[in-house]
């Protein structure tokens, strides 16, 4: 354990984690105290981010840049997948769908954005493997087709309209996972060179064992679990508090601080000027959330759910999603990036964002 | 004859064959035996395919493979043209639509998809010439703007809205036709060299007399053309015995069909790495049918038809069609392939045929 | 005045300059001949088109064809600028929604597509700087996502909709103009080698003192603005005689005549093959109309105008400017064109002035 504490000794940002416990007990003396407990949930989420990316860096600079990030995307959505599971079995579906929607367009967007704007801060250009950026659009846009077809079946107002919906979700849901897997066999075991990225040298980080860089992986990602279930039950009271529209909640606020443990790992990659590890991050996540968290969650809500969930989403999120899925295809064609295309991604998320605040809040 | 009879000799799957004349004489003896003249009708439309492919690649070795490509399309597409005719002098322009809207999904999604993943199980990664596919992506972009006008002039319910949409569509299919007639100057007269193929030396097929070659062409695409009427006759109700939707049936199971003489050739070439062939074939179809047989039908509905048609499709259908055009585009831009890619664009128009299947059967 | 003076005396266009002063005299003497004036108003905009040309190449000979292009850009909107303050103050918000949509859509399309053609008709393949392009089509995408907003906030039919649409539209204005600023910055400051123009040596046009030049190019663009609006003031009267429908007037013979002086620009240097120009002026001019003309207008119409205007075009406007959007994104992407790229543009649209024209007149 002595990396870990060396570690945390000189990194005053990790001495935030004794907000970690506070929270916990907070929420055990005074559940009802919604505002406080959002505050502390957030203060605690923070430094839980910052470890993580520490841990994560350490495992990655033993993989290589493409297996660290997906690594990374597939620990951060645990806590997605905690999340939705929850409010799934509580029957919350629209909840689970507006957070779905909202990590998926926060990825892309903000995500990719920001990396892409730190990045440029610091480099004059920066160049990326697009092969990876290419393979998740990709899969991004086939699974906005994906949510696209129930919209348009029940757009026909048919008599059995909810039944044909659901089995059609059902097996969308199926399609979508074997997508999803066909993409991993293509990028980790046939074509695995092409998502290479260059050697950078510069190992940044602590250079932890990989046994207690993988433990502390695990154990911070359950807390970081624990931490955001306390937020959002807590942040929808706050809001309405602070004057927000749920719409605005549910795809904004909770979207960025649940993937607040991924942006720190890829801003600094970012900052590090290891933008494949960013790109992996941010568009491998939005595209794990699409094209396996969604569908999980669908076919899990035929076990633990009340009644089945569909795949027919508000068609404003379908929008959303889609100029993401798109807006992605079109930035990482390239493969280079500069401060202004990370701007550009922040403006059209501010787009986003300042439209659904602008609703009024549910009379 | 030799060559062509030394072919069929050696190829059991031109023994097929024999189904052409039993399913012509079934039709004659049974014509209300719908299910049993569907499955003579594939039967014998299979190995028709084949020999298609032999003849064509015959020609197309003495003329490069873009305009080997060019030509295959004119001939498999005179079928669909000589269907959507004896359809359009019935009155039935919903089957019509149906049948332009489905081919050009399929040949796009499912054709050139195929072609991609064929290809790339036996070779790692193919290089392909892509002005051949930014250029008939451009047409299709093109013609889906195109379909899109009809559909926004009806939305805007106007008094006289029949009349402005007819005459609307009559405009565009001269525009397109006139489009199309450009884009073959333009590849095959003024800047042919970027449409070039590279020599790919290993020629495959019987090396037939172009003579021979030509004739087996012409036969053989009169042969398919009567027995898909026949096809087409008996799929909609032996859909309906199946149990399969109208829309699935008019979209997929037609499409698939009338378009299997040229995609025998499509795979054919793509497993033998000559992919500008297949590109050319898959694309070069798609852009025919929307921007030469679907104006050429509104234009001979003036004269054969009970009333002239309008290039006014189902929503659906037009966001199907511009789905398939924005992907060509997305695809076709790279000028590489590898079987993931293909995979992809199958998963498309699985999304698609799904969405069709769960439509319940017209009531 | 020695070089502006031979100038004329050796181009016989510019002794159309005469129809200048014929007009605003005809404005004063018969207010009401609105055929006469809409004829008199062209015959005087096209030699002034030409002067601006000439003034314009002269002063970007100093500094670089990009810079050149968007001084171009920038003194060609002023008209567009000028013309919408008028019809602002009198309320007329359809009009200048009409018109903004028309020119960002003309801009893209015709002036582009025509100089794509004209070049490609004198010089084989062209190629040109695609980092301008990307810019462009950048900023547009935002512009066309910051329309799409209110129209979808709208939709939902809410309590205080207007209110509503009203204040996210102040916020998206001031977000576009924040956007444009920074595309400024990193193309002019920032960035500005990945813009640079290659030196074509062969200098066109006449060699005047930069004193003279930028003086001509003031007084013609103030001329070029009194003529437009008595132009526009008479077009919607002319239209009706002539038979055209309102919204093909304001979306289409607004737009090209209001670009006229700006197309000369374009076209003269595409067929001089320096098309890096072309794309500055006609992409550059688009994005500037939508991302500060347009925002501009609505900051503007809460001093001036008797009410706040929107964002909330026309859904059909939207559609088309989106078109234009991701056309540009996909044309630019290669930074190579040939006639047929031209052509294909101009057949877009085609199609929506088609559409627009068929549409029947207010009743």
């Amino acid at each position: 354990m002595n990396p870990l504490l060396k570690e945390i000794r000189h990194s005053p940002l990790l001495w935030m984690l004794v907000f970690v416990p506070v929270v916990l007990a907070a929420e055990q003396i005074a559940p009802s105290a919604h505002t406080v407990l959002f505050v502390l949930a957030v203060l605690a989420i923070v430094p839980l981010a910052a470890l993580l990316s520490l841990a994560t860096e350490s495992v990655a600079e033993k993989t290589g840049d493409a297996i660290g990030g997906l690594l990374n995307a597939t620990l951060g959505n645990l806590t997605e997948l905690i999340i939705a599971t929850a409010a799934l079995q509580a029957g919350e579906y629209t909840l689970v769908k507006a957070s779905i929607a909202g990590a998926i367009v926060t990825n892309v967007l903000f995500m990719l954005g920001a990396s892409f704007l730190l990045g440029g801060l610091r480099h004059h250009v920066q160049e990326y493997n697009r092969a990876g950026g290419r393979l998740y659009s990709g899969l991004l846009l086939l699974a906005t087709i994906a949510l696209l077809a129930p919209s348009a079946v029940a757009d026909l107002n048919l008599a059995q309209g909810e039944v044909v919906t659901q089995k059609l979700s059902a097996g969308l849901a199926i399609l979508l996972i074997a997508a999803y897997g066909s993409g991993l066999f293509f990028s980790l075991k046939t074509h695995k060179e092409l998502f290479a990225s260059e050697d950078h040298g510069e190992a940044g980080g602590g250079h932890w064992p990989l046994g207690l860089a993988v433990g502390t992986l695990i154990v911070v990602t359950v807390l970081v679990a624990l931490v955001s279930e306390i937020f959002v039950a807590s942040v929808q009271k706050a809001g309405e508090t602070l004057g927000m529209s749920p719409a605005f909640v549910g795809f904004i606020i909770v979207a960025l601080v649940g993937a607040a443990a991924e942006m720190a790992v890829a801003f600094s990659a970012a900052r590090k000027d290891r933008l494949d590890m960013s790109v992996s991050i941010a568009l491998g996540s939005a595209s794990q959330i699409a094209l396996f968290v969604a569908p999980v969650l669908v076919l899990l809500s035929y076990v633990i759910g009340p009644k089945p969930m569909d795949l027919q989403f508000w068609p404003g999120a379908v929008t959303m999603v889609m100029i993401s899925a798109v807006t992605a295809s079109f930035i990482t064609n390239g493969g280079r990036s500069a401060w202004f295309i990370g701007l550009l991604l922040i403006f059209i998320y501010a787009i986003f964002a300042m439209t659904l605040y602008t609703l009024p809040p549910r009379s």
